[in-house]
C-alpha cells in the first residue's frame, strides 16, 4: 500500500466499505474522514470506522490520498472548500457515478492543480446508505472505471488504479464521455425506471398498499430495492448526466411503446421473439460472476 | 389432505414445486402428471417427480383435484381434451397469472361442469422453468388468490383453498377482475418493463457486451433475472391481460415522461421528492416477509 495517510471525505456505504477493507488488509495505513453532516461523524465515531474530523481541512491536512465519496453534485463544493490544503504530494480521486460534467466543473476550481485529481468510479454499492452500511468485501470482484484526462499526472493514475486493484477491484480506463453512456444504460437507466415503477404503485387508487406489499414477490419487490437507494445521490447523477440519460430513456420509451402495441394488437409471435432474446444475457452475466446462479438472487 | 390422487397438467417450475411439497408433507397421495413435450416428460421421469403418464387423459383419470400448470392461452385447449374424463367428483383447478378471460373462455367448454373449476393462482416463482427447477419451500409464506364464481362449488373452493394452506400459503379470494388488475401492477408491467430495459440494452451500438455484463452489477442485472422467466408463459400473459396492462403501461409511460421532464429542466427538486417517497414501500415489503432485509437482496 503506497498510501500511508487516506481521507474520506462523505462517510457513507463506500467510504465506510472503503475504510474497513483498508482496515483489513493494511493495520498501519491512517484513516481520516469528514462529512458534512453532525450526526454522520456521531455515528461514524461510535462504530470507530476511521479517525472522524470535525472540520474538512483538518481532515485533509498531509492526507496522500483524498477520496471524495459526495453526491456528486456536491464535489465542486468540497474541492473548492479544501481548495488550499491540496498540495502537489496529494491524489485526489472521487467515486461518483458521473464524469463528463464534473470533470468539467472542476477544471476552473482546480486550475494547474487538475494533473493531481485522478477521476474514479468503483462499481459497487447495495441499496442502503450511511457510515453503517459498508463492508469490507464490496469491493470484491467488481469493476472500478477509471477516466484520466491527458493532463493527469501518469503516475497518480497508477497509483488510483493499484489502491483499487488491492482492494479487489478490476480496472478500466476509459474516455468520460463513453463512462457516462456506459452507466447510464447499466445503472441510471435502470434506477429511473425503478423509481418510475415504484412511484406507479404509489399514486394507484384501485389497488390498495397491503395488495402491494403481500403480492410484490411477483416481480415488483425486485424493482423497490433499487428504488430505495439514496434519493440525494440519484438526484445529482440525473442532474448531471443529462445527454445520455435522454438518449437511453428515449430508445426505452420506444421499445416499450412497441410492445404495448404488440399488446394491443395480440401480435403474440413478436412478443414471443422479444421475450426469447432475452435470457441469454442473464446467463453471460452469471458466467461473468456478476451475479449469483441461484434461483431468484438466492433469496430462498 | 383431502385429496388421495392429485393430476398435474403441465410439468414446470410450479407443478414440480407442487409435487416435492406435496410427497414431503404426505407420502401416500398418488401424484400423476403428464407434459405435452416429450422431452420434458423424460426429465421428470429421470428424477422421479410422480407417475408420468404418456397421455392427457391417463394422467386425469380417477383424480380427485387437477391443477393445470401449462401457460395460460394452453388451459382451454387442455379442457377440451380432456373435458370427457371429468366427473362431478373431480375439482379442477389453475396457476394462471390470468383470470377473466381464462373464466370466460372455459365457460362454453365447460357449461354445466364449470362450478368444479376454482379459478387460482399461487403467486410465487423463480425465474426458472423445467421439472427441475422445482423444489418444496416455494410456496411457503406467499399468497394465494382464488377468485371462484357465484357458480363455483363452495365445497370445492374450501378445499382448493385448504390445498394451498397445507403447502404453507396465505390465501385471499377476490373478484378476476381485480385480481388482473393487482397483477398486472405487482407482476406483468414489471416483468414487461425488464424485458424491455434488457431489449433496449441488446440493441446498443455504442456500447459493446462485454462491458454491459461487467458493470451490470450498477443495476442493470437486477432486471435480467425476470427477463429471464419463461417466454411462452408470459406471451400468453400479455395476450390475456390486455385492458389492464394497457391501463399500468400508460400511467407508466406519463410517470416517466414527468422524469424525464424534470432531467431536462434540470428541476432537482422534483427529482429528489420524487425519490425519496419511495424507500418506505421497501420497508413494508421487507417487514411484511415479502423480501429479505440483507443488503442486495442477500447476494453477498
Amino acid at each position: 500500500m503506497v498510501f500511508k495517510r487516506i481521507t474520506l471525505i462523505g462517510l457513507g456505504l463506500i467510504a465506510s466499505s472503503i475504510a474497513l477493507s483498508v482496515k483489513e488488509k493494511w493495520k498501519k495505513v491512517e484513516i481520516n474522514g469528514y462529512d458534512i453532516c453532525p450526526n454522520v461523524r456521531k455515528s461514524a465515531r461510535k462504530i470507530k470506522l476511521c479517525h472522524v474530523k470535525d472540520k474538512l481541512n483538518e481532515a485533509v491536512k498531509g492526507a496522500n490520498l483524498v477520496i471524495l465519496c459526495v453526491p456528486v453534485g456536491q464535489i465542486p463544493e468540497v474541492i473548492k472548500d479544501l481548495s488550499e490544503e491540496i498540495t502537489s504530494e496529494m491524489i485526489i480521486t472521487d467515486v461518483g457515478s458521473v464524469k463528463l460534467s464534473l470533470i468539467e466543473s472542476l477544471v476552473p476550481i482546480l486550475q494547474e492543480k487538475m494533473n493531481c485529481f485522478v477521476p474514479g468510479h468503483p462499481i459497487a454499492g447495495t441499496e442502503n446508505s450511511g457510515p453503517e452500511s459498508g463492508f469490507s468485501g464490496l469491493f470484491e470482484g467488481r469493476w472500478c472505471i477509471l477516466t484520466p484526462q491527458e493532463l493527469t499526472d501518469s503516475n497518480a493514475v497508477m497509483k488510483v488504479k493499484n489502491f483499487w486493484s488491492s482492494l479487489g477491484m478490476n480496472i478500466k480506463i476509459m474516455s468520460p464521455e463513453h463512462h457516462d453512456l456506459v452507466l447510464a444504460v447499466t445503472s441510471h437507466a435502470p434506477h429511473l425506471i425503478a423509481y418510475t415503477m415504484v412511484g406507479v404503485v404509489n399514486d394507484l387508487e384501485t389497488v390498495t398498499e397491503s395488495e402491494i406489499i403481500n403480492y410484490s414477490a411477483a416481480g415488483f419487490r425486485d424493482f423497490t430495492r433499487i428504488a430505495a437507494s439514496d434519493p440525494t445521490m440519484w438526484r445529482d447523477i440525473f442532474l448531471n448526466n443529462k445527454k445520455a440519460h435522454l438518449e437511453v430513456l428515449g430508445r426505452f420509451t420506444e421499445e416499450l411503446f412497441s410492445l404495448q402495441r404488440a399488446i394491443r394488437r395480440e401480435d403474440g409471435d413478436y412478443l414471443l421473439k422479444y421475450f426469447k432474446r432475452t435470457r441469454d444475457i442473464r446467463k453471460s452475466i452469471v458466467e461473468a460472476g456478476q451475479d449469483t446462479k441461484n434461483p431468484d438472487f438466492g433469496r430462498n
